[in-house]
């Protein structure tokens, strides 16, 4: 399993409120819709953490994909919990309710089998964790570690963010983020400084506007899959960087072309995501549809001979 | 002159503040970011209206580049006025001050010999006055029509609009302006309530989101061209248009591929304009360096061998 791709973050229950409908107490958490999105190109491994309210079912849907959970522990208590709600504009989310429950004193363990793994997720969890991952895993691999973080990070860890993030090969990150994060305003000017500091590929996330994505070769630009479904938003994110990092697991190339099309199957992905509520569109999903919406996807953003 | 397009909206003097500078009592309007945009493509013909105040000068520019002024006729009184504001975010103008001075009277005229053009563009003004000259020009051909509008008409004359629409060939729009002309929030079903009556392309203009383009032969969408001088946004989508319908001028084809190739024109000419306050970006253009952002816009946002 040359192409393994571990992944370390959340699995959550999750209660979400859109203007298209609402859901309750779905399975969802970062690492969930990452591995479901990434088990279409490389297998996956996930390490989180569930309480004893997790439906055992969800993991053998899991399972079933080839994603091994062997790196989920079962902890006493409740599962971590998110509710939230979105308005029209479904690229911010309300958060109503976060309970952390066995995610308070989660520590990632990494299964010994996976230690040799090529490729490293880093979902949006506490950096000081991350960075004990990272630590953990390098020491044993020159494996390719991508990271997603968010505002809470930033505003009450950006020493342990800012010690991280420069050992990242491919930052994931929201427009406002890195904004607020770099303190600059314009994207290009705060991704550049980002790449400044040795991070190899920085990827803004847009929402409904797409996907900037800079490396020193240059960048590249896309606009979301257009949607007249969308209905709820949650996960699009982890999922763009299951498509993203699944293509280059497979691939095992980080060539800029391999980085570009990486970003056309990772903003495919989450189109799909969006599609449905929680994890539903991602668990239907065939590799035909991927396939077909990709192909769709190409005639739509392109408009010239194209050689790099 | 087969590919002339006549070109009838506002020449300004506009006063505009952003976060990076500000000018004033600079020489703007619709008509004006148009045709020098489409200039590049295209001879064009400007049909406005000027007051005494009005810099000689600067209509000697505009014919220089083989812009025809014999449309432009001085009135007795003041030259329409505009004076903006644009916070950090750039999409959106606060407007200040607006004095219609000459405006106020004005009743397109087009003279004798521009009247067997076959491209016609209505820059955003009455729709009233829209219809008048639509129907003077298509009496005596037929005509490719492309319109633009905004906020003020869809609240203040929404007959009128509902009324020419139909009849535009192209219909350029903002974002939130067709989601408030269709009281549809979803950009894709507002544009497609658009086609089904009767106009051949929706360009939906996104500000640095890009822009999204419907027919009924698809759809096609770009993000805008990346800029780390962005100053000033004033004339961004006349400008985009002047290049999207140059272009079209330029080819004489509406087929599904030159409309693409003509959105990406108008993506790349308004990021020029972006780049300078008012029209100066705009003035000291030089076409090498149209192409040479084009063919770099080109490796931005390609990912695949493409054949439509």
């Amino acid at each position: 399993m040359k192409n393994r791709i571990v992944a370390v973050g959340s699995v959550a229950k999750d209660s979400i409120e859109t203007p298209f409908g609402k859901v309750e107490n779905t399975v969802g958490g970062s690492s969930v819709y990452f591995s479901l999105a990434a088990s279409f190109f490389a297998p996956v491994a996930v390490i989180g953490v569930i309480g004893g309210d997790f439906p055992a079912g969800f993991l053998k849907k899991l399972s079933k994909r080839k994603i091994d959970v062997s790196g989920i522990e079962k902890a006493e208590g409740k599962t971590f919990l998110w509710k939230g709600r979105y308005s029209w504009d479904l690229n911010t989310a309300e958060t109503l309710d976060t309970q952390l429950n066995v995610f308070q004193n989660f520590s990632p363990k990494i299964p010994a089998p996976l230690l040799s793994s090529k490729f490293l997720f880093l979902a949006n969890i506490d950096p000081v964790l991350q960075m004990k991952v990272l630590n953990r895993m390098r020491k044993n691999n020159g494996c390719f570690v991508a990271g997603d973080t968010m505002n809470y990070w930033i505003e009450n860890r950006r020493k342990a963010l800012e010690r991280i993030i420069p050992k990242l090969d491919a930052l994931m990150i929201n427009e406002m983020e890195i904004r607020e994060f770099t303190s600059q305003y314009n994207v290009i000017k705060a991704a550049k400084s980002i790449l400044s500091k040795g991070v190899k590929i920085v990827v803004v996330k847009k929402g409904e506007y797409g996907v900037s994505c800079f490396t020193k070769a240059g960048m590249f630009f896309l606009p979301a899959f257009p949607l007249e479904d969308a209905v709820d938003p949650t996960g699009a994110g982890d999922s763009f960087a299951g498509g993203f990092m699944g293509y280059i697991a497979k691939t095992g190339s980080v060539a800029w072309q391999s980085i570009r099309k990486a970003v056309a199957y990772g903003t495919v992905m989450s189109s799909f995501t969006v599609s449905g509520f929680g994890v539903k569109r991602l668990l239907s999903l065939r590799p035909q549809e991927l396939k077909k919406r990709y192909g769709d996807f190409v005639k739509m953003v392109h408009f010239e001979k194209f050689k790099l």
